[in-house]
């Protein structure tokens, strides 16, 4: 936690970004497993985390707009708690340590906000993504719970948005650490990746990595050895020498700061020609990325360029060919690349995706895509100092990808399908970092990068 | 998965114990940790698991008790979901490796058990727990989300704990599994236990173990020097010499089958005599367990005889006194002892918790107790063979209980409160395995036993 002024000031920005009424800002509470007592490792809420510092179930905050006062729910524990769960402070220290003078029971949140309803003032809410949550808004509003989401405050997100983006400087020292975390877990990934070892294993190491130096991974790791998969979950393959093993995981602290990396090796601790080929293009669109990134730039803009270079370098193997501009704009590299470059990052590995992409990601000047590639773009609006965001290219050759497109002959005057056709059992290649916009370009966050070059990866591999 | 007749025989066995209507088994979903998209692990539901096989979300099954049919709900993926998560056998494939002819698109659910509705049968379901569920269960049947819980179906509650307190002979050959990762577990943590580790370092790589040889560990980890709350999940602390460092931890097989296991061992490598005092108490308590469980036996008498064990231990050093039936029959004990002897595992790591423990663990004989302690006491009922269940006392020094219990001047007449004061800093020990009622006593579950005697943890500590 930070300390107490860091949370007043946030609500105070909050509440003069507004217009009137008050704020409710819930916590999560346990999430259960398997019954109602096996719950997941508590994850509190980002935007609570963001106004009200505390991570424990049971809480809520309540941000008056009008009056300028902010309020903190929560129960006390009793005797039974403290022999289960050991002493814990009380409500009133909890709201004491993040700057709110006016503590209440749990309870009390509903006399407060019928009251507030009963005056006909706005209460404004963020999105709610857990179930549990969707059901307390419904007692407490009398909205429907499937409905609560329809009726969350565009006027709360737009503020939380423009507030979070711009991370703190408190808040990049812990992104910074958040990476130390990713380099300790991808640097581990890289020692393992031995033929015949699992890839359940050493995704099982990263998960203890995480767990010893933060609070978990901030994502289900995907690793694995058919990396043409792109949210591949599934770590039940043993590793093959020749393959290549795409790892895209990262670390959540205590406090839920993130990281996220993703790095393609080869099994076997020595890169063939034509994984050079692609990793190589890979690798320059990477560098594209941070050579463009800055202030006043969109990251859309970033985006297409970076497009540019892949589809300049797979021509350049004879995958791709005519007018590189023109296949861009048609969308004919996204047969390879069918994600976007990348994603802000910060209490959320996808920062604040509960609020909406479109309004983290995008605004009134930049607007998402329906194009295909370009629509799962997460981030393309205007950069600014302060923000982390992902640089993520990738390369695949997706199999039942090609296929469809090669039988409903797509964008035949920029691909070689009779060339791609070779490269069906390439897999797929994915390289990331984190990077803070600075005031004149970008800088990637850790200490240490890991390893990306060809001869900085075949060197840990093979120490 | 197992083979596709055991679920036929399974289901078959459950119609049998049913009258009339049809069964509805849903299984889990997706949950969201901080954004919709960003989602624990995925943890099916156990019934579902053990009635239809499947671990992936998305899933129901019904079982029509009248017309002796089954019937498998989920949806095919599309071409998107096959570039995001790989190629996925179609829901009819799924639904017959589980010998269920029928399999049906998900939204078909609610079309079938509005048929039911229509026809006045028997719509019977478990109690939910996941809120996503509860939700569904309103569109369902239009009983109030919050309301579910009320209406599952006692019959079927009843009828399932039956079928599922009984293991059969595969699934005890996945729990003796997932016993093995638990034994690394807890000599991992053996190993590592050395003044100035933080517990949080150690606890996160048993994660990493549970992670790597199964789907992750069966609850959240208790690894404390503060071994007198019982349910630590804070793991805070750096370790000190001649602390006592309490691990609980257990693993969950890919096919969730789980272990659970305590073992409190000195930091440092060596007991101190007052450690060995107590921890000598405990260990006979497990011993006399072990003794006396066999099938026809009530494991709330094999309760009642360890709690003799552990006051005659106590009253050995000066810390009780009197008759000691008096005492245990008055809940003297109860003080250093505060929960129940064990549990059924299975599925889960407290099995069918999610369906009442006055269910699971009790029945027409055998009544819980509203006695401070011996309340805790999960599992009363009389034992058969085929039963798992968890042998494990303990002994603890709660400041916050004993300031409590002197105060209030509780059993005077059986505690030495002046002797109990010295031990207030001593923390608690608990020592747990899991075992298998067989024919005529039983067994320990698990290839190896982990280490327990003095002699055997201290040469693990010290190796």
């Amino acid at each position: 936690m930070f300390d107490s002024l860091t949370y007043q000031k946030r609500r105070k920005a909050l509440r003069e970004k507004m217009s009137n009424g008050i704020i409710l800002i819930l916590g999560n509470n346990e999430a259960p497993a398997n019954y109602p007592d096996n719950t997941y490792k508590f994850r509190q809420d980002s935007s609570f985390v963001y106004f009200f510092g505390h991570s424990h179930p049971g809480y809520a905050g309540i941000i008056d707009i009008d009056n300028g006062k902010d309020y903190f729910f929560g129960n006390d524990v009793d005797m039974d708690d403290i022999i289960w769960m050991g002493p814990q402070p009380s409500v009133k220290e909890l709201a004491a340590q993040v700057g709110v003078e006016k503590s209440y029971p749990f309870d009390m949140l509903k006399e407060i906000v019928g009251k507030a309803i009963a005056q006909r003032r706005k209460i404004h809410f963020l999105p709610p993504y857990r179930y549990d949550n969707m059901m307390l808004l419904e007692d407490l509003t009398g909205i429907r719970a499937s409905m609560t989401k329809q009726h969350a405050s565009l006027e709360l997100i737009k503020a939380v948005v423009s507030l979070r983006s711009v991370k703190e400087e408190c808040e990049i020292a812990e992104i910074d650490k958040a990476c130390n975390v990713g380099y300790e877990m991808h640097t581990a990934a890289m020692r393992l990746c031995k033929p015949g070892v699992s890839e359940q294993y050493i995704a099982g190491v990263l998960d203890g990595i995480a767990s010893s130096y933060g609070r978990m991974v901030s994502f289900a790791t995907i690793l694995t050895q058919n990396g043409q998969t792109l949210h591949n979950h599934d770590h039940s393959h043993i590793l093959q020498e020749g393959r290549l093993m795409l790892t895209d995981a990262g670390a959540e602290l205590m406090n839920y700061y993130c990281s996220d990396h993703t790095r393609t090796i080869p099994v076997g601790g020595k890169f063939t020609g034509r994984q050079r080929d692609i990793y190589g293009i890979v690798l320059a669109c990477h560098d594209k990325a941070l050579e463009l990134a800055r202030p006043g730039v969109t990251y859309k803009s970033v985006h297409l360029e970076v497009c540019k270079v892949l589809t300049e370098g797979l021509k350049g193997l004879g995958l791709m060919k005519g007018n590189t501009d023109e296949a861009v704009a048609a969308g004919a590299h996204a047969l390879f690349l069918p994600h976007g470059l990348g994603h802000m990052m910060g209490l959320d590995v996808h920062d604040m995706e509960d609020l909406g992409q479109c309004y983290v990601g995008y605004d009134e000047e930049v607007q998402p895509s329906t194009q295909f590639g370009l629509a799962s773009l997460r981030m393309g609006r205007k950069l600014q100092k302060g923000f982390v965001i992902t640089d993520e290219p990738g390369c695949y050759f997706i199999p039942a990808l090609i296929d469809k497109w090669k039988a409903e002959k797509l964008h035949t005057n920029f691909l070689n399908f009779d060339e791609i056709e070779k490269y069906k059992d390439f897999g797929g290649i994915r390289l990331e970092d984190d990077i803070l916009i600075t005031e004149n370009g970008s800088r990637f966050l850790g200490e240490k990068r890991i390893p990306i070059t060809f001869d900085e990866v075949e060197a840990i591999m093979n120490e």
